[in-house]
C-alpha cells in the first residue's frame, strides 16, 4: 500500500445556514480545502462524499454526480459513502484506500449534512434511520432515549454522574468558544448543563450535540508527492472499522462500543502506537455520556474511569490527553456526514500548528474517532506530522 | 495494485418480494454469493453494499452497520455506497479498491433495493432524486420524461424510431425468459411494446424497465490467493468511473452519455482491450433508449447506429455482441441498488459456463456497464476468465 497524506483541509462555518443550500456548503468547503492544498481542481484525479440522509433530508441522491457537477470537476468520479453519523469518517477511509490502492493520485474527500430546513421532529425521526428502524425507531426509541439507556446503565456500573456529564458538555463549549468555526462560541457552567431542560433522563438538552448544517473537507495524497504541494503533509498513519449490531439491545455491554475497541485496536496495531501516543484527539460526543465511553474505549483511561477524569481537567487542552479542541460534535456543531471529515481537518490543523487559540504545544500525532449511530460502526483514523 | 477476482456470486429471484423485507433480501444474496465461493462467513474481511434510497424506501440509513449484524459478520467493516442506480457498481468498485490496495483480502460485495412496499407514485418521486431535485424533479420531470427527451432527440438526429426501440424490449424479455432469476420471463412481441400505454412520449410501459425488490452479491479476492478456492476466478481487469452534469440540460449532448464514454476509454485502456474485444455485456437498459446509446456510446456500434443493429439482431444472443443476457434491467428488473452487481453477477455466470439457457459459447471478456440517474455517473468493470 502506498503511504497517504492529508495536503488540504477546509470547512465551512458550523451552524445554521438558512441562505445556502446543501450544494453551495459541499462546494464552499470543497474550494477551501483544494485552495488549501495549493492546487487547481483539475489536478483532482477522485473525490468521496459524506452524507448520511440528503434523501430525506433534501430529496437529492445521488450525491457523488451531483458534487462532481456542482464542485466543477466533472467528468472525475465522485462517490458517496453513507454510515450514518460515521459517513464522513468513511468517504476519508474509502480516499485512502483510493490513493493507497494507486487507483488515484489526488483525490479530495468531502463530507456535509444540511439538516435545519427541517423540523425538529422530523430530523429527529430521519436521524432514528441511523439505528435499528424496526426494532428502535418504530418503537419509539430516537437517539436521545438510545443513549440514554447507555448513560443509565454507565451511571449504575461505574458511579458515573451527571454532573460528571456536565462536565463534558463544560469542556467542550470551552474549546469551542474558541473555534471560529463552531456552531456555539460561548462558554457554559456547569449549572447551566444541570438546569437545563430533560430531553431523555439523565440526558439533558446541554448533554445533546445539536442539529447543525455544514460541510468539510480534505485533499490526500500519496505521501511521495505529498511534499512538492505543501511543506506540512500530515500523514494518515492508520485507518480502521469496525462494526457491532445495529440494535442496542443486541450488544453485549452498554456501556462500551465494541465497534471502537475493535477499530482501536487495529489502528493502534497499524500505526504501532499506543493510547499514550496519541498527543490530541476528536471523539465522537454525539452526547456527553458517549466522550465518555469513547475515551474509555479508545484506551486513554480506564473503563469507567472517563467521567472521573473528564471532571479532573485531564482531557482540557493543555492536561494529558486533549479531547474535542475543536468543541467536538456537542459546540462545534454536528451536521451528520460533515463530523467525520471536520475531525480529520481539526487534527490536521493541530498537527500543523494552526489551531488557533486552542492550540496543543507539540503536538505529533492526533486521532480521530467516527460513530454511526449508537455504534454499529466506528471509524478510526491516526495522523502523524513530519 | 494487487489483481483481483470474482470467487463467488449469487443474487435472490428479482421481483415483488412482499414476504420479504429488505434485510432477508440482502442476507439471502450475501449467503449465497459466500456459499458459491466455497468459504464461511468468518473468512471475509469487509464488505460494501450499494443502494440508493433505503431512507426513503425503507425508513433506514445505517445500512453497512445493518447488514454486518443481519448477515452475521460484525464486527468486520461493511460500507454503503450510494450513486443512484449506479450504487451497485459503486459498491464493487470501492470492493475493488480495498483488495487491490492490499487493506483487505476476502470482500463481500452485494446491492440491494426493496421498492415496492410503496406506491408507484411514491417511488417515482424518490427515484428523481437520482437527477437535480432542485431543477428538474421539482419542476415535474420524473425519469421517463427525461429518457424521453434523450429519445426524442436520437430520432431526429440519427432516424431512430420507436420500433427500434422496441426491439430491445423484445430481446431482452426473450433473454429474461430464460434467465430463473428474472422479474419477467415471458417472452413478447413488438406489437405488444408499440401498442402498450404511452408514459412519456415516446417511451411506453414496455420501454420502462419496472419497479422490483432484489439483492445480489459477490465475493472478491486478490488473484494470487482465488485459485485456492475455486477453479474459475474471474479477473476484474478494469474498473472505470466517470461523472457528467446531474441535469440533463447542461449536458453536451442529450444523445450520448460522456461519463458512459469518459469510463469506457479508461476501462478499455486499463484492460488493454477494444470493444471487439468484448464477447458478452451488460448495459444499463433503464429505459430501452439507454440502451442504443449505450452500445453506441460503449463503441459496439457507430453513434447512431444502435437501433439498426438491434433490429438487425445484432446484439441477440449468438449473434455479433450479445447484450443483456440476463433480460437486463428491462426484463430481470432494475431493484436500483442491486443491478450493479446483478450485472456482475451475470458477467461471472457467463464466463464460467454457467448461463443456463442463455449462454454465450466461448465466453473469456465480459463487459458491465451502470449508470446512475440520466448519466451523471457511470461505471464500468471488465471481466475475463482464465
Amino acid at each position: 500500500m502506498r503511504r497517504v497524506a492529508i495536503i488540504g483541509a477546509g470547512m465551512t462555518a458550523f451552524g445554521e445556514h438558512w441562505e445556502q443550500g446543501f450544494r453551495d456548503l459541499v462546494v464552499e468547503a470543497g474550494i477551501r480545502a483544494i485552495t488549501d492544498a495549493g492546487i487547481s481542481g483539475d489536478r483532482i484525479d477522485a473525490g468521496f462524499i459524506g452524507t448520511m440522509a440528503s434523501g430525506r433530508l433534501v430529496g437529492q441522491e445521488h450525491i457523488g454526480g451531483l458534487l462532481a457537477d456542482y464542485i466543477g470537476l466533472n467528468p472525475i468520479p465522485i462517490t458517496r459513502v453513507e454510515g450514518a453519523c460515521a459517513s464522513g469518517g468513511l468517504a476519508l477511509r474509502q480516499g485512502v484506500m483510493a490513493v493507497a490502492s494507486g487507483m488515484h493520485d489526488l483525490v479530495v474527500v468531502g463530507g456535509v449534512e444540511k439538516m435545519t430546513d427541517l423540523g425538529v421532529n422530523t430530523v429527529s425521526d430521519i436521524l432514528g434511520g441511523a439505528g435499528d428502524q424496526e426494532w428502535e425507531l418504530f418503537l419509539g426509541a430516537t437517539f436521545p432515549a438510545i443513549y440514554a439507556l447507555m448513560a443509565r446503565r454507565h451511571m449504575q456500573d461505574y458511579g458515573t454522574t451527571e454532573e460528571m456529564m456536565a462536565a463534558v458538555a463544560v469542556k467542550n463549549h470551552k474549546n469551542g468558544a474558541k473555534n471560529k468555526y463552531a456552531q456555539f462560541q460561548n462558554e457554559i457552567t456547569l449549572e447551566t448543563v444541570m438546569k437545563s431542560k430533560m430531553v431523555a433522563d439523565p440526558l439533558k438538552i446541554f448533554d445533546c450535540s445539536p442539529i447543525t448544517d455544514g460541510a468539510a473537507g480534505v485533499v490526500l495524497a500519496p505521501m511521495d508527492m505529498a511534499q512538492s504541494f505543501v511543506k506540512k503533509p500530515i500523514e494518515i498513519i492508520a485507518c480502521a472499522q469496525a462494526s457491532d449490531t445495529i440494535a442496542l439491545h443486541s450488544r453485549e455491554s452498554l456501556t462500551s462500543l465494541k465497534a471502537t475497541r475493535v477499530a482501536a485496536k487495529k489502528a493502534y496495531d497499524m500505526a504501532k502506537l499506543t493510547p499514550k501516543d496519541i498527543d490530541v484527539a476528536e471523539v465522537h460526543d454525539c452526547f456527553t455520556i458517549a466522550e465518555l465511553m469513547a475515551i474509555e474505549d479508545l484506551g486513554f483511561f480506564p473503563k469507567g474511569q472517563g467521567g472521573k477524569a473528564t471532571v479532573e481537567g485531564k482531557t482540557a487542552i493543555g492536561a494529558e490527553i486533549p479531547i474535542n479542541t475543536s468543541g467536538g460534535l456537542k459546540a462545534c456543531g454536528h451536521p451528520v456526514g460533515a463530523t467525520g471529515i471536520k475531525q480529520a481537518v481539526e487534527c490536521t490543523w493541530q498537527l500543523r500548528g494552526e489551531a488557533e487559540g486552542r492550540q496543543v504545544k507539540d503536538a505529533h500525532i492526533a486521532l480521530s474517532h467516527n460513530v454511526g449511530g449508537s455504534g454499529a460502526t466506528a471509524v478510526i483514523h491516526i495522523y502523524r506530522n513530519q
